[in-house]
């Protein structure tokens, strides 16, 4: 295989396409601000605009890893669960152990339908004993939970809140938070959240964000403050070199992030992606797939989903999906690649089935017009969160 | 109120993004396709890639009304819903007589929600006693009926099947189907459907489509067959002047037809958009949200979704809502506006308070740069499906 094929392949950049703006999608209250800000390229997540990136994916990357960067993540919606019965329907909805996060507390869970396929990966926020939140990625499980609360007797409201997260980002992130909320945001701990208020805007905080780097996802409360939010943050960021920003499709590999929609589908399981930790299934209580994922785990997992180290020169970011072979069979796919600035190297994730799944194991992968070889590597390649 | 604001305001030409192509959101069988064809406006359809215009949305509209048109409307996914109790849990989903859906019939349907709130309007197909599609508008209607089985007791299947719509619309779509499929198609009456086969291509045929012209909605059953099936419909439509084409903004509007995420979500009920032909409250068989739309229509209507014609010079397609005012107060929203070439009007589709829902009432509406007067017209302007 010559370097002339795998560069031809691999390194073709990504197609952009052309995005009308207008009414049937929904416009987050950030939206303006982006636009005065220079953003240009959007994609769609949750019926919402998100801004893709700002300059570029790899000029964003160096902002975000050694300064701090803002992004407008409203299209992570809120699923709000309260009421009496919010903590038993909130369990019923996840298969992991939420007798163990207290109010204040976050957890990333899998949701799972009946056959243990994953419907949606959110960060879930336990606001008080009785009211969640289920930050979503890209699926109405607002629609899957009211579904399921019709058909049964539990005492809870499920909404969509108005409520619209911003993440601030980078190693300089908690600075900022500290300029505008005060000195102990510092101390609060990761996967952490409470509520706040800047000058009247109301909020809540968590210390996540998909990002490696340190971070605070900031949930308005009131989308009519989406201007003057925005503008506070990025005032009180000048002096920490603060930049606009958006989910960087470089950091998320390096830091093994799951995007839903392009790394798993309902089609996936957790336990065929070896992401067992996610998720507890040995509590008392009943939840939706569990039956599923029992019998998944009895039988043992068949596929891992894991880091893969290419050849070659740098690669771009993939379009599709990229086929896993050994010979002719199919043994896999990749489904995020790209090249880190940082580590050197090509990266990417792939589901492999599991007999190819130890670090180390040598594998082909087809881009389309191009082979590349790639080896094992265990996720993450690289985190400041450890 | 000058022409010079109003031309400024109404006339400025909808904000084109970039949008990135990558692995997240899914493409069509027929994405390569419309590449090949050139394809460059694309916007993102219950997580697919839809083609949003060819040329322009005006010139894309001569060839629809003028001749025909093929579109890759294969993000209308369908929601397989089949076994024993199939069309009991269907009616369970539809406030609508599916009793009088026989197999072969189609219907226009709203889903609603415990509150009576519209969550989808899919075109339902009844393909045999047992088995039914929604082919469903921009939300997750897999997630709301797998949830909602999940606590039942129903013996049902319910997925999502390897199924790709393609559109064929425009008053010589009849003449295409015939030379494709035999020249019994032009006796399909509107609103059946059938299931045929193209060169061993399997597919299902309805006479729809969201146009106002007469058309066909061809519905790809085995995915691996989406550029053969493209080129050999563009083929056998040379001789009657097809063009590629997509879902044409300024046609649905004279039509009156809806689109789920702009002109209504979840907030609205068919009741207070004037909808009630197409719902059946009086049947025995219990659905969702049946208590809360009797209760609705108990209460009586508190607002219509109707026509508007508009004052001044022709306008561009809308970026957002519109408000509508008497004075100070706002009376609603326009949610769909253009300009008709055919009609030489400016038209737009309005949620109004129903104290200014009579044909004839003059309001005002503020497009955020200018305000146009505006006539309250019935829906349709324009159809030739009557």
């Amino acid at each position: 295989m010559s370097d002339e094929i795998v560069t031809g392949g691999a390194m073709a950049p990504r197609q952009i396409a052309e995005l009308p703006i207008g009414p049937r999608i929904r416009k987050s209250p950030f939206f303006e601000a982006t636009q005065r800000a220079g953003f240009r390229v959007y994609t769609v997540y949750n019926h919402m605009y998100l801004p893709a990136y700002y300059r570029s994916v790899q000029e964003d990357l160096e902002w975000l890893v050694s300064a701090v960067t803002l992004w407008d993540v409203a299209c992570e919606r809120q699923v709000e669960i309260s009421g009496p019965d919010a903590a038993a329907f909130t369990q019923y909805l996840c298969p992991r152990d939420l007798s163990r996060c207290p109010p204040g507390h976050c957890r990333y869970v899998f949701m799972c339908d009946a056959n243990g396929g994953i419907l949606n990966d959110p960060l879930l926020l336990r606001l008080a004993e009785d009211r969640f939140w289920l930050s979503i990625a890209d699926s109405d499980i607002l629609l899957w939970a009211q579904g399921i609360a019709s058909q049964g007797s539990w005492d809870v409201e499920i909404r969509e809140p108005d409520v619209s997260p911003l993440a601030l980002q980078g190693p300089r992130s908690a600075d900022v938070m500290c300029d505008l909320l005060g000195a102990d945001m510092a101390a609060l701990p990761f996967f952490r959240c409470r509520e706040a208020d800047l000058d009247g805007i109301p909020l809540v905080v968590s210390r996540s964000g998909w990002s490696g780097e340190d971070g605070f996802e900031i949930y308005l409360c009131d989308g009519q403050y989406g201007d003057a939010l925005w503008d506070k943050i990025m005032a009180a960021g000048i002096p920490h070199d603060i930049a606009p920003g958006a989910p960087n499709a470089i950091n998320r590999i390096e830091a093994g992030l799951l995007s839903y929609g392009g790394d798993m589908t309902q089609a996936d399981n957790p336990i065929d992606m070896g992401l067992d930790a996610f998720i507890d299934l040995d509590i008392d209580a009943d939840f939706i797939g569990k039956k599923a994922l029992l019998d998944i785990r009895a039988r043992g997992p068949r596929a891992v989903f894991t880091g893969l180290e290419f050849s070659g020169p740098p690669i771009s970011v993939n379009e599709h999906p990229w086929a896993c072979r050994d010979g002719d069979a199919v043994i896999g796919r990749v489904t995020a690649a790209a090249y880190s600035p940082r580590l050197h190297i090509n990266m990417g994730m792939a589901h492999l089935d599991i007999a190819y799944g130890a670090v180390g194991t040598e594998i082909e992968v087809d881009t389309g017009s191009g082979v590349l070889t790639a080896r094992v590597r265990p996720l993450p390649f690289y985190s400041r969160r450890g």
